[in-house]
């Protein structure tokens, strides 16, 4: 096994290194003074130059070649085809055009954030245009060497293994049943009686909230950390997680939800397994399946009446001093306030009901302009004629909260949509066939109990790593992978 | 020049990388989980190793002595010579050597934390024999490949050019005055009536105080940031320099002028000259200098009556509120507060009077130490007749508060202490002659005016990087450097 050896001496070298680029990525979003910017930028660039030739020297393409004829164990061999998967991204595109897609990128996102805002399409368009053009270019490299369709090849650099006939097929189940499903909610709901809890609910107060329930769910403050960025994100290292989220003085739940969304993350980092952990196979295994750990917490655990009847108490603890109407705080009110539904212009705003027509609609649209269906100029249009039959809303010279509003396509990430319904789809199948296997789940999630829960996430998911692709592991955790527990979720929850 | 651009491109590629490691420094220290601290220390171990190979690299050997031949500006020159010195440094050692002191330093310091508390001598004393030993081969390498004596060597490592004759000369002149001066002190304070602030001051109050007196001398905070640390340091890099300091909720005083200290140091830092950021010659003068500055704005300015008169305002605005004894917080009595002198056992609770008495003993030993004069064993009596000749103080089977309290030794760092001293020295040189340069500068404290100061400081040391030897650089400023304005600042401030 030497040659295998080798490579596992590197990649231990190359995660160590990456380690301290995540924590001064996390350092740079929370805490870094903004004189600091334009060198921090040199030096992770400069760090990126190092990590970059550590793992693209020639002779790592001899040491797996002779690699794959040596024996070794099951995840000896998963980390090698992982280790074989990022070598080939890494060398197979000329470092030439890696660098005008990275130029392309960064004026495209500066452009971004200010045409959006001035909801000028037409001087954004050239922007993009070029983003495109290189990222196809890439993406056809990626598809060449790997044996892959165009859009297959985007998507596997997100969620490793899943292919466009997957994404078509579970999609196609959803659109067979939610837009019809979001009326009948949105009727419903028009009766309920929904009372917004009005205060003034200061950070510590918020913070000090959020801090009990990610301790009650299990998130280790041995091994990470809570802090205030724009953003929310979970960054940091897998011992060293770090969660962050933004508080808002007037409205607690969202911040809230978002604490226990970054925290469905954290636990999925927190309980990779200690012996890969330097290893490719270590990391977690893909967008899709991550997605699918904080929604489980977010969507299957938090937002469900059994752990609202727990988290009642201690949201009334920190909250009722600060609330003008107690009545808000009841635990009921509290079940209506986190399942509202209605359909919206963003995606980042939307409830879960509403949220896989915006993936959809992007799926869609990403996939055509992978495979140049058509020009880029018609982008504004089919975006809206997609909202319209999807969410019955007209994004018509509205392209700021219509095909300008996301971050993704400016930053070239083709590919990466699927992963968000992927994500929820998953995690209510998992919930499903957790209560199959736990029967007592739902009492012990009430009864603010979390072991039970977390040892079969931890044996089903956390423990895998990267083993397997993200439809085996979710056939390994709970049979091939379907949208009908996401269905019964959503009729069960809202209607 | 072609060769010294290499060497420049070289360095500024290692500045960029060994500024992460600065940050992950500071994270540790501040807001690091425990639990990642073994993973942290293999990343910046990691890290330490690309350092050392690209700047160790033989072909650099070349390029150095080739650039030697090249014409230069004088900056570029002295740039040169600071990249020939690092080289040296880093290439002289065989790495099996310094790895050998690394270990030996790491098991003194961890045996030094459990048997300084236990004050057992005779355990610690062959652990702190191995590091001297090394410490020994190392600093002969040194001196022999810079033509220096053996504590010119070790010296030459913290504070550039700073000759054991230089050091024997000043610490040979306080010597004459200093004892007699002591004991003057502590009988005219005998009758001082001082009155110590009684109350609760929590961390809160105490850190906007600090962050208000900060932004008052000129701490950017673009570039900059004041947190919490076990012990107090100015970390991070020029353009983004991170401060710590510690409170305790029961005395504001000195954790306020810990934050002025370490803010001197910051200030140094910040205004260390742009175009020579990521070279060598771009970074502070060694440690005498930087003691000096932070020595500058604690000792020289900040407890001095004319900055308390302007700060004693701000300083109640914030604390007395929170003070049982309201007279305590007048100014008057804030300046004796701030100037209590007391012999004492410990070096880093050590007022200004009596801290050169500290420093000298330790040189004194030091020097013989690395020069082999008497066997270790002896170290705990000699220290005691030290102490008892500069301080009065006997040490005599205390040596936990004796030769075991630093742990600069444990740790390998022969030669450092003089930088101290050197510090309080050349702050008041610089200072008495800033008074001449700028006739209004005190008053401009008074009124809380700081930019003239900063005006001086900053043409005479900060723009200075490393381009001067320590010696040089005081010249430049303010004459050669001599103790008689130290002399003169404790005689007019203490008697």
């Amino acid at each position: 096994m030497q040659n295998y050896q080798k490579l596992e001496a590197r990649f231990r070298k190359i995660n160590r290194l990456s380690d301290l680029a995540r924590i001064a990525g996390w350092d740079e979003a929370v805490v870094m003074p903004e004189g600091a910017s334009t060198y921090r930028n040199e030096s992770l660039a400069e760090l990126g130059v190092v990590i970059q030739e550590l793992s693209s020297e020639p002779q790592m393409g001899q040491w797996i070649e002779a690699a794959e004829r040596e024996d070794m164990s099951q995840w000896q061999r998963a980390n090698l085809r992982e280790i074989k998967r990022i070598y080939v991204e890494n060398t197979a595109i000329p470092p030439e055009l890696n660098q005008r897609l990275t130029i392309a990128r960064m004026n495209c996102e500066q452009q971004w954030r200010v045409l959006r805002a001035a909801n000028d399409w037409n001087s954004f368009r050239p922007y993009l245009q070029e983003v495109l053009n290189l990222a196809r270019e890439v993406t056809a490299i990626l598809a060449k060497q790997n044996n892959l369709s165009m859009y297959d090849a985007a998507s596997n650099m997100y969620s490793p293994g899943l292919s466009t006939v997957a994404i078509d097929g579970l999609f196609g189940e959803l659109k067979s049943f939610l837009p019809e499903m979001i009326q009948s909610v949105v009727r419903k709901q028009k009766s309920e009686k929904c009372i917004v809890p009005e205060g003034l609910f200061p950070m510590s107060s918020q913070k000090a909230l959020g801090l009990e329930l990610m301790e009650a769910v299990g998130f280790s403050f041995k091994n990470g950390r809570l802090d205030e960025s724009h953003h929310p994100f979970c960054g940091g290292t897998p011992r060293d997680v770090r969660i962050t989220t933004r508080y808002n003085e007037n409205e607690f739940l969202s911040s809230l939800m978002g604490v226990l969304h970054e925290t469905g993350h954290a636990l999925y980092e927190q309980h990779l397994p200690e012996d890969w952990l330097t290893q490719p196979v270590g990391a977690a295994c893909g967008m899709s399946i991550h997605e699918s750990q904080s929604l489980f917490m977010e969507m299957q655990v938090c937002r469900s009446r059994d752990f609202l009847s727990f988290a009642a108490p201690l949201i009334r603890k920190h909250m009722l001093p600060l609330t003008r109407n107690p009545e808000s705080l009841e635990t009921e009110n509290l079940v209506r306030l986190v399942s509202r539904v209605k359909p919206g212009f963003i995606r980042v705003d939307a409830d879960e009901v509403t949220y896989p027509c915006h993936i959809i609609l992007r799926f869609e649209i990403e996939r055509d302009l992978l495979e140049d269906r058509w020009p880029l100029s018609e982008l504004p249009a089919v975006w809206n004629e997609k909202m319209k039959s999807y969410l019955g809303l007209s994004t018509l010279g509205d392209d700021k909260n219509g095909c300008m509003q996301d971050v993704h396509w400016p930053s070239g990430s083709f590919g990466y949509f699927p992963a968000y319904t992927f994500g929820a789809v998953i995690a209510a199948q998992l919930f499903e066939k957790m209560q199959k296997d736990l029967p007592a789940v739902r009492s012990d999630i009430a009864s603010g109990k979390f072991e039970s829960l977390r040892e079969w996430l931890n044996e089903k998911i956390w423990s895998q790593g990267a083993r397997l692709s993200t439809t085996e592991t979710v056939t390994r955790a709970a049979g091939p992978l379907t949208a009908q527990p996401f269905r019964r979720h959503l009729k069960s929850r809202y209607l």
